[in-house]
């Protein structure tokens, strides 16, 4: 293969960026226009974003309110945008959910609900159901993240506490048309997880809910536990007309990237696959893993055939140990570079997909099996610096660090693994 | 597919353990019978275990003498066992080599030397070069051991300053044949590397140990910088027609007992994919990974299909922060439970081949996405437990241990994932 690694790897970035860009997304996921009005509604960490890209492309009458967290909001020109507290929610927070469900009522089957649904929205859509307090939702969300509960577990039991979320957005725009658009952060990318699926119902029950808080030893406020157990917490259900109308699109997540970006690949020639999008732990722990997996390509030829680039995506973890500069993805990187020293034939890229890898200005590095030396030969001491997290001195010394820039957008960290 | 997980995963393990026991496998390498004599030589952490298996199975005359780490002595019958200091060498070492050496000089073509070699044994076999003393030779292995060299630059230092290593006393031993009985330790199972080689050539010369010291900014004791750069250092080459009838067995390895694994799996109509034989890092950050992995597969088929066995292998480590029971293998589990709690068609063994996994008498546990909630039902936190380094009080207070008491061998840690 006379491919070029550094150039190859950057190609292999460009392609799961793009794919999660919301200016070049949503544009090719604009809905019909409607008849009647188009109303705008969101919620999500990314929300204000993926707002001011909607109305660039939106050539039609529009209109809407969106909210999102304390200092993440975005100029956009007709859309109203509501900033409240996350991850805990706050007052802020209960009156965008009380002004999204008013502005979805009274619509008729001639206008459109374009739903921006990302990230963080679950905690900006306080709706405590009637009897019920922000307190109350807000002591759930405590319960149901000590609990290890895994998310649809988590969403079923939100749901049920909830005036906005599993659908019931959705539900009160009937009988307008709602078309999700769904940026997803969480494992698996099911769209009726993510912000607990405000107008995208799953299918978890009542029932579902109280045997989810029995299995995980769930601690709920007495109101709380009360509602769920009465009949008037029941979720619409997917099956029920009011949805038969709508349609989700999932236009970005960690998934859909590394898919652009393994399709890139097989456009350049090389066979790509996907570890996992949702990998998360120590970053070098992390990376002494992958470097493992990449060592046994290299070798024998297992368990992917040679040359094939390893994908895989999700958010790793610093603890930090001292005040070095450097960031999640570079301390990936560092940790791979040790573990695949001296090894021909491994190259590796580690970014975060925002352009930005923690304290410094670069997005993650790149290695390969000659890194450790050449910092060696430069005077530094590549351990060393991994047990000082200064991952980003590291790189630097040899030149290796990736600067694209930020990137206007977030799908988590990208690790891109050359063996060949 | 039928399959009940438990039993399936414990022949699993099963065939990982016979792969590695010596006294299957000696049996199954045992060379022809000289005309002369029969000598045995070994060194290695092992090696009495190995000694004492080769001559319960040898029916003819035997001699020899073996050295393995003090404590790590076993019942022999006709070979003599000397115990020595690992990791740092002592005294007792050098005067193992000494003899060695003495053991193996003045034979005929028509001797056989039988050398059984395993890990630690580099070690145990001091014997630096004239001119260099035993504090020559701790120094270099300091310094090696500190530069994140690869095994493979290190052993090409470290037989430039011996007298045994590098197959210096295989040649010591011409021109008797010798036969080397390898259990490798070290990924990649080159039988070269293994205890530095005593036996086993490799092509590693004087040049490329002196780019190596350069490339991994090595500091080295004067006299021994000195002696590399003599051309008394040079080792013997792998083409030496010293070396033309001898004989090299990988009898075992992690990795060999991961194929047999993964043979047995496929007998049973389970495709397996092995991951690596070599993975090290935090037990739990490694079980998070793996349970990434796991997901990916369950839940999109990808990067293997399922029904398909996950095996890995090599050594993780446990960062004590309480005085939990458990043991890398059950604390891998635990992180691996909490990450797929929940989750269905993930079934997952984590064993330690010696058969005792830490602080208690079982060898791991075995867990599914029922194992989290399953705990909580006995009152018992995964989390907290995870936290707590108390990784066997969670898996005993749901009946998951794995214990089949000690195994007799050791090829590290034995992962075997289930998804289906």
């Amino acid at each position: 293969m006379t491919l070029d690694p550094k150039p190859f790897l950057t190609s292999i970035f460009d392609a799961a960026v793009a794919a999660a860009d919301p200016n070049l997304t949503i544009r090719s996921h604009l809905p019909a226009k409607p008849k009647g009005r188009t109303i705008l509604v969101g919620a999500g960490k990314g929300a204000a974003q993926m707002a001011a890209a909607f109305e660039k492309a939106w050539d039609g009458p529009l209109e809407g309110l969106i909210v999102t967290r304390y200092g993440y909001g975005a100029r956009t020109e007709r859309l109203e945008v509501i900033e409240a507290a996350h991850p805990v929610p706050d007052e802020a927070g209960l009156e965008a959910s009380r002004r999204l469900l008013e502005l979805v009522s009274g619509l008729t089957g001639d206008d459109l609900v374009v739903a921006l649904i990302c990230g963080g929205g679950s905690a900006l859509l306080p709706s405590p159901a009637a009897g019920l307090t922000l307190a109350d939702e807000i002591a759930v969300n405590e319960a149901l993240l000590a609990s290890g509960a895994p998310i649809a577990a988590m969403n079923t039991i939100r749901k049920h506490v909830s005036t906005i979320k599993g659908g019931r957005l959705a539900a009160a725009a009937w009988p307008a048309r709602v078309v999700s658009l769904v940026v997803s952060d969480i494992p698996g990318d099911n769209p009726a997880l993510v912000a607990s699926g405000p107008t995208i119902p799953d299918a978890g029950s009542r029932e579902d809910a109280l045997a989810a808080i029995a299995a995980y030893g769930i601690g709920l406020p007495e109101a709380v536990m009360a509602h769920i157990q009465s009949v008037e917490s029941a979720a619409p259900r997917p099956d029920d007309e009011k949805f038969a109308r709508n349609e989700v699109h999932l236009i970005a997540s960690a998934g859909v990237s590394l898919e652009a970006a393994a399709a890139e690949a097989r456009r350049q020639g090389v066979e790509a696959v996907i570890l996992s999008d949702a990998i998360e732990g120590e970053a070098r722990e992390v990376g002494s893993v992958h470097a493992a997996i990449a060592r046994e390509v290299a070798a024998r030829n297992r368990p992917f055939a040679k040359p094939v680039l390893i994908l895989s995506g999700g958010e790793t973890t610093v603890t930090l140990k001292a005040k070095g500069k450097g960031g999640r993805n570079s301390e990936f990187l560092l940790a791979f570079a040790i573990g695949i020293a001296g090894v021909e034939g491994i190259h590796a890229l580690a970014a975060d997909t925002d352009g930005i890898d923690g304290s410094e200005d670069n997005a993650g590095a790149f290695c390969d099996g000659s890194t450790v030396p050449r910092m060696r030969a430069a005077g530094v001491d590549a351990k060393a610096m991994l047990a000082a997290n200064n991952a980003w001195t590291a790189f630097n010394a040899v030149g290796d660090l990736f600067v694209p820039g930020p990137t206007g957008t977030n799908v988590n960290d990208l690790r891109a693994i050359l063996v060949r």
